[in-house]
């Protein structure tokens, strides 16, 4: 049978990553391509040419959202979709979100090469706005055609210089209309790099992801005393920044009891004065806490509530603490995960579940059709900087593994349902 | 005896200082009067018309430090020196240096009133930019006048404009002569808020300065591994916020366990990337050292250093700790000490020996005369801030003291050599 002996190219598939890395590149090999930006048109501009050149159908939605279809032998069939997004952090890596699509492009034009016509059409998506740098929050494009975000809302998003989401996406003139958007789908899958270093670190080729950590941010405001640091003896200071550091050291012992899985990080942190002889009055940080499983992620949350108060009231130090963000856990369909998983040990490639601990256009798109995710290693784990970086050995396990599986799907030759 | 029943005038000397709080006030009662700006030349025109109308010969020294005189029935003795100075903080408060000078005015303005003139000559002086919030570092009139810092060095200070000490100097027409700076002097007297909590917290009228602390301030960067928040399990982090939290612990421990005096404060922190949802990859820190016995200063310094070391190592976090400045400890006449402290007790005033964690123009006046502080309470310990406060009552104790005392060393008739 074909589908046992084709690959993709992965020569031709860097080749294509790397004509993408060109635009917005920065200095030290990373990329600067925020959503809606001139960077961003001439990317989609190019996408869009490749799109044409492997004769796909192309259109565009009304939150910008390109698609490009290769027909099927039965067009009324719903179509396997493939996505992923070709915006990047300020910066940004040249993988996080463009493997996925370019991936996905191999795929059509490894079938395309061998005069494959899959039962079912497949669709290749360029989501718009993923990593959300540029309007808040992220994964706008996936969240507003899954119904997550209602129209109004994603086009009102402004980005620092007050610059409408619409308009933006006007200028640039990828505004399409509402009609563009999917109608039905039979799947979607996303091939992704880690963006962590598990699978590095126990030398596997594939993680197979079976969904989306919950995650709840907190915002601590902690209000002690500023005073001078050389008149005010040690024992009548009501340190801010001593009590976060306390705080800190409670939120990890706190994290790590829990289990394996549950993360607490405190990313962000403030001091006021802020200056070099004034005991610090005030400190402002953020916890960002994040579990699989919903019930387990607000039993953590609330025990840090209450740690923090107890440890600041122990310090004198006053305390206020938000919630200032919350998402549920998204959980990928067990069926594609089983085939992925049973797809890996078909090619020879070592693999685990896996969870994700970062957002992705597949957690809103699971909210809509059956969805599930394929990992690849991130050298050292980094991602969302300009180091990140994938073998191209490593990407053409997982682009191969996403060609095998959207073959069958779009087949219907998979135990899928 | 004269001096026995002569004491201020509280009501005229708070008017004085009423008066001085209009120039660069603040919405919440502070005060902005940086040095050598137009406010401080308001306030410095000001103060000349002050020493004026209470007929004072006055001149300008090189360093802008503004001497008004009140001459002695034998002009060739070495005259008593009363000093401190009016600038303040970016937000500074009414009392803070402003106090030293305009109860020096009002100590003058007594024995005037009361046609008394010492043996020796009195000189009040108003020191230039002693607070170092536009010139860094602080003392600099005090510490040029007292041969520390030399003509060159403090006249090329910029501040964070680029416009330099000496041209802003010349700027606001207080550029004097070389040759107006003291010449010779029988002993230096200072009058000053506390700026920490310890006579409020005591209940003390009083406290009699017998120096000023050593300091060492510490640079202190720690590098981890910044990491997605997301997908980096707990232990696999190097984590360098965490790192930092630790070693705060450390640092508060080490201090309280040396003795009850020595003092270490962690004031400025800073985190990269300083995102919510990124592990902290840098954290760069001040440690601000002090105590009054420079060995025992030097001997925490390097605890923390070397105990700094190793809980970072522990943290897999690389460090590098920069010792940025370093202030040796400055200790007063004893003799001076101990007459003020008799005084106070002659007045019916609680008292207390104590160290100034903080800095002043004594520190510097101290190495070319002999020299001694006085303080009163800050209320609730708040300094360099717009609420600093010290009551009226508090204030008229310290100069009725520094009256008493100025009167007596300017005579001869006190127990001092």
């Amino acid at each position: 049978m074909l589908e046992e002996t084709m690959t993709i190219n992965i020569k031709r598939l860097m080749n294509t990553i790397n004509e993408s890395a060109v635009i917005g590149k920065l200095a030290r090999g990373g990329i600067c391509r925020l959503a809606l930006t001139n960077e961003d048109k001439k990317m989609r501009d190019l996408f869009r040419q490749w799109l044409l050149d492997a004769e796909m159908q192309v259109r565009v939605d009304d939150f910008g959202n390109i698609y490009g279809r290769k027909e099927g032998k039965n067009p009324q069939a719903a179509p396997v979709l493939i996505g992923s997004h070709l915006d990047t952090q300020p910066e940004g890596g040249r993988y996080d979100g463009i493997l996925g699509v370019l991936a996905g492009l191999e795929v059509l034009t490894t079938l395309n090469n061998m005069d494959i016509q899959t039962e079912r059409p497949i669709e290749l998506i360029n989501f718009t706005n993923e990593e959300g740098s540029r309007f808040e929050p992220p994964i706008l494009g996936a969240g507003g055609l899954a119904g997550h975000f209602d129209q109004e809302f994603v086009y009102s998003r402004k980005d620092q210089e007050g610059k409408a989401f619409l308009s933006e996406l006007k200028r640039i003139g990828y505004h399409g209309p509402e009609r563009n958007r999917i109608q039905n789908s039979h799947c979607y899958l996303e091939l992704h790099i880690e963006q962590g270093p598990v699978l590095e670190h126990k030398h596997l080729d594939i993680g197979v992801v079976t969904g989306i950590q919950g995650m709840d941010w907190l915002e601590v405001n902690l209000t002690g005393q500023s005073d001078h640091a050389g008149p005010t003896p040690m024992n009548m200071r009501r340190d801010a920044l001593y009590a976060a550091s306390k705080i800190i050291q409670i939120i990890r012992e706190t994290t790590v009891n829990l289990d394996k899985e549950a993360t607490a990080t405190v990313g962000r942190l403030a001091v006021k004065p802020n200056s070099i002889n004034c005991v610090p009055g005030e400190v402002t940080f953020s916890v960002d806490i994040r579990h699989s499983n919903d019930a387990m992620k607000e039993r953590l949350t609330q025990s840090l509530i209450e740690k923090i108060s107890v440890s600041a009231a122990a310090e004198q130090v006053a305390v206020k603490v938000d919630k200032i963000w919350e998402s549920s856990a998204t959980h990928f369909s067990g069926s594609l995960v089983d085939l992925i998983t049973e797809n890996a040990k078909q090619l020879g490639y070592s693999s685990q579940k896996m969870i994700s601990g970062a957002g992705h256009d597949a957690k809103y798109m699971n909210l809509i059709t059956p969805t599930a995710m394929i990992f690849v290693p991130s050298v050292a784990g980094k991602s969302h900087c300009q180091e990140e970086f994938t073998e191209a050995e490593a990407i053409e396990k997982g682009a191969n593994l996403l060609l095998k599986t959207v073959y069958q799907l779009a087949n219907n030759n998979a135990s899928f349902k």
